[in-house]
């Protein structure tokens, strides 16, 4: 079985393969051997100065290729990328290799001063840096064109002579972590900072950030067992209810905030400076020359740019809008052919087709939610963004927007167009529910099974009945290439933004979502935790030190929800009672409460200090050194000066 | 006259006095000895290396010192503070000695590279940073304890030794900046840069705004003038303004940013990087270890603060705000007894006393302004923040709550508890134009005129008739360290703030506001830049890079605005006559677009950059560029490195 693996005694005993690149089926000789000489090249040379092997198969084909590197070129590597780690005296800095002795868990011999995750990052990195010099193309490719300062493998991947580039799974690290992580059942927290070593801050900080939420759903789950249990219908415990819920949704957000910085600062990120934006591989555009950098890279007008987007996309955004709100009315009508229904023919049969309208409703809307999100990314690809930043803001913008009136234009018109307050429960109860099977079904599920059928199969044609543990290299590339590609965190945190939605929306109507919500959230972090580990690739690790444009997301959403509720509580006829005189100064109290709760949020988001103090605290005393640094620096700079003017 | 100047030829001949240091009468020899020593001592024993040379006045008495330092001392210290310039290239960039060629107007023997107000600046600044070495107090005043890194200026300064610091007036350049900025009758902008060179950046920046927001006031101004004219009442015609007036204010707020963005980019603070924040010279407590610094010095424990705050300063605030209202009531009785009078007796000077109560309350509201600035000042220093920034943030919180709420609270009691439009109108015209006459009075005129006696008084003394140019420096320093102190620009914005409230609140019901603030502001253009050119000493220049908590204060006002305006606008009789039948679709509809606007102008806030595109353009360059040259360090480095390792 190791006959693939022969290189490991002939060359250096101490190679760790990282990452596999995976080349198309018959590529040109001359292709590979360009490529991976500018992978091994010194870097004076223009090269990356790392380690690869062949990785050659079964069947003899060797387009699989392992890369590694030396453990001084990856801790050169993490001074390249401005990784941050703990110093001895407990304080978090900038690595610089000179700087090497002062880290905590520095030893010239420690091979694990990095974490897998990092090293992988780095190499990521290093080969995606590796950039053209003098090449016009790629050698026996004249379509696939270079110049100097592409980067080569960003140009492989678009001409498709490079099929991936994925890390390695490490069986042994993972094995523990599954069984820290989901594989015995307790109850307690996330082991997150293993789950950043492993997968990288991205992934643990999305499963920090859903565990947070599950336990800030926890107090309103609590209380809103009681409302269905005593069936509470009394307008002031509703009213309690939701401006409990209010005020708890903006401080759950705040202090998120704060726990993010608590997070990100142990493991580095927070510190971290942000790396120059390149273009996103996607881009394209005639060659000219870019005003920033001063380059000579593809450009393309900002002008055609901003054309396709407000004649193109926008139309077609709001097509699409106009489209999902008459599948709506589609449902209300179903919904009252079923109720026509079961007023002719009582019977079991007919109550429970009551349900059934609104669970297609549900299967539909996501759907729906699936073909536009492809919609909108092609969209939004073409729209042609040069930086990944700019691509993703634009793409949340389109699927956000569209998401929430999919899924929550019926419950707005249920509540605020037909006052039916009954039908409001029952569809909100079935929209959320449908929608958290469903997802868990094709998220997790599904893939999961695939997986496993996939994997048996594999291994009967293997004819080894051995363990996990034992399977060599080859056959673990040979697994894991074939695994499906986690696509980041979008979906995920998607779907906790429209449970949110759920659960504050209409929270006064029925305060049992918060309860479905915490039991999903829990089967979530099972089932996404499977997912990473068992059904997809490793993912590369990627930095960030907080959860983007979704704080944002979440905050807007606990506005919008302050407004429905309000409405929704002026509008019950509990409320309607307490002013049988006048609806004016009924609808005039609620505008005036609405306000006032505004007015509290925004204060309140105002005044808790985004960052625990102690990191502030650490923040700036980091600040200080380094101006302290830069000063000393200027000073002895300007006393030779001095000497030199004084003595000649 | 020039006996006291008689150093000038005996020491350099280039000496320029730029600083003005006075001492306290009978100040120690000792201590005078030390500081001047401290002053000009070498950079590498701690000193300043400044010059210094005392002004011996007429009566012999000596207590008054002038600084200066020479070109090069000048341009280093350039660097220690971080001053930006303009390149050879057009590009801003961070000055540095090194570096110093490549600036545009740069030669080694072009004295005006840096503008006296930056040479003032810079001077002020090494003052402030002359620290105490190994000295355990002020030599001859042993209760002016000082400890290793303590500011012994600022030490000076609290225990009273040190009377005041200033800039000297150029007075060359002041004529021509006079000229040009109000000395002739034009139309057209001021002088920013021009004022900006003199005064310094906060203080151009300013009047920046002024001129931008005179600007920016003359549409709603344009507008509002038919409406008084033709006495239009139409209720559609009232909409319109006043929608157009809310899009108009978030506009004016969002361009401005750009327009700030593109002045400081030209005047180098956009890129200024900020400096540590050393404790304010008011700071005092027990000595102890900063955990920020590791330094030993006074720290204050937070609780205490924080104590103070909410047990004291929120109390006394809650009670001036109580009896801000009741002073309201007051005038509401005087206004109903006018009323009566007038009822009784219909005569002219009846009719004119119909205006005196609103007079009578202008003036009140204008002196519990005042007093109340007094009471918040003391107050903040009392609560002791460790850092100017803090101390700043909670006085102005304090003032601009009582502010809002004395100018503005009766406004809204007549437009939301009485409903009575006319009066409304009437209060606030009445308040509007009388606090804009007193403020222009007390602000600049008075001085002014004060300013004047007290010259001519002093003219006659010294027994000459010479006009200002003549002075000598003797003179011209006696004359300017008796002027007032510019106090920075707080009052002025406050003034804009409030005259902002007037025009926007209820813009509605008294569109011809705009044209009333056009024309003040027009007038306190003239009478600001005389204050600034003749009544006050010269205030040190303070780099800074917007308008800082001031843009948020006048974001609030609009959003205020939009709720007061659409309110409003519901209550007008037409908009009712439109809903005859029911008085809640009315409220409904209100409601509606009420959040639509809001929504409207959160979304334009958040989609207009802050930043023209060139700036951006310009600021990612620099920071490519910085970004690449740390890259080539680092690699330039780790080949050094390699080097190193494949040799050994």
């Amino acid at each position: 079985v190791v006959e693939g693996w022969s290189f490991l005694d002939t060359v250096e005993s101490n190679f760790r393969p990282l990452v596999v690149i995976e080349l198309a089926k018959g590529t040109k000789e001359e292709t590979i051997e360009w490529f991976t000489k500018r992978i091994v090249d010194k870097r004076a040379n223009g090269g990356a100065q790392l380690l690869i092997k062949p990785l050659v198969m079964e069947n003899g084909v060797e387009n699989i290729y392992l890369v590694g590197a030396s453990h001084l070129r990856l801790l050169l590597g993490a001074e390249t990328v401005g990784l941050v780690k703990e110093c001895s005296d407990n304080s978090m800095r900038t690595f610089t290799y000179s700087s090497r002795k002062t880290f905590k868990d520095f030893a010239d011999d420690n091979h694990n001063f990095l974490t897998m995750a990092e090293c992988q990052y780095i190499i990521k990195h290093e080969l995606e840096n590796l950039r053209a010099k003098n090449e016009k193309m790629i050698p026996g490719y004249p379509q696939a064109k270079l110049y100097p300062g592409k980067s080569i493998v960003r140009r492989l991947l678009t001409s498709g002579i490079l099929v991936q580039i994925f890390p390695l799974h490490d069986r042994e690290e993972l094995k523990k972590l599954r069984h820290s992580w989901y594989g015995r059942v307790k109850v307690g927290y996330q082991p997150l900072d293993d789950i950043r070593c492993y997968f990288g801050e991205t992934i643990a900080l999305y499963f920090g950030f859903l565990e947070y939420f599950t336990f800030a759903l926890i107090p309103m789950a609590v209380i809103g067992i009681p409302y269905y249990v005593f069936a509470w219908e009394d307008y002031d415990k509703y009213v309690m209810f939701a401006t409990f819920n209010l005020l708890w949704s903006t401080v759950i957000l705040e202090v998120w905030k704060r726990i993010c910085a608590i997070l990100t600062y142990r493991w580095g990120t927070l510190l971290m400076k942000r790396q120059f934006e390149e273009p996103r591989p996607g881009f394209h555009g005639v060659l000219g020359i870019n005003p920033v950098t001063g380059r000579e890279e593809p450009v393309y007008s900002s002008f055609k740019r901003q054309l396709r987007i407000y004649l193109v996309s926008l139309p077609f955004v709001c097509l699409c809008l106009y489209f999902s709100l008459y599948v709506m009315m589609i449902y209300f009508d179903l919904e009252q052919w079923a109720l026509d229904y079961h007023k002719e023919n009582e019977s079991n049969f007919s109550s429970l087709m009551l349900y059934v309208p609104s669970i297609i409703y549900a299967v539909v809307i996501e759907i729906m939610n699936r073909i536009y999100r492809y919609a909108a990314e092609f969209l939004t690809s073409w729209e042609n963004h040069r930086l990944e930043s700019s691509y993703q803001n634009h793409l949340v913008l389109k699927v956000l927007v569209f998401n929430f009136l999919n899924c929550f234009a019926s419950l707005f018109y249920i509540a605020f167009v037909l006052f039916d307050m009954k039908l409001l429960r029952q569809s909100l109860a079935t929209l959320l529910i449908t929608s958290q099977i469903l997802n868990q079904f094709a998220e997790s599920l599904l893939p999961y099974w695939l997986q496993k059928r996939y994997n048996r199969r594999m291994k009967k044609r293997m004819c080894s009945q051995k363990t996990d543990r034992d399977l060599s290299i080859a056959e673990q590339v040979n697994m894991e290439k074939e695994m499906g590609t986690y696509l980041g965190t979008f979906d995920d945190y998607l779907e906790l933004f429209l449970q949110f939605g759920y659960v504050s929306l209409f929270s006064c109507v029925y305060p049992l979502a918060a309860v479905f919500a915490v039991l999903n959230n829990i089967t979530e972090i099972y089932s996404d935790a499977l997912k990473m580990c068992r059904v997809y690739k490793r993912p590369f690790a990627e930095p960030t030190a907080n959860i983007g444009v979704w704080q944002l997301a979440f905050e807007t959403m606990s506005v919008i929800s302050v407004v429905t509720n309000c409405v929704l509580i002026g509008m019950s006829p509990q409320v309607d009672a307490l002013f049988p005189d006048s609806k004016m100064d009924l609808v005039l109290t609620v505008a005036l409460v609405e306000h006032l709760l505004l007015a509290i949020k925004f204060i309140m988001a105002f005044i808790i200090p985004d960052k625990p103090r102690d990191i502030q605290m650490k923040l700036a005393k980091l600040e200080f050194e380094s101006l302290e640094a830069l000063k000393q620096q200027v000073r002895a700079f300007q006393m030779q000066l001095h000497f030199l003017l004084i003595h000649h």
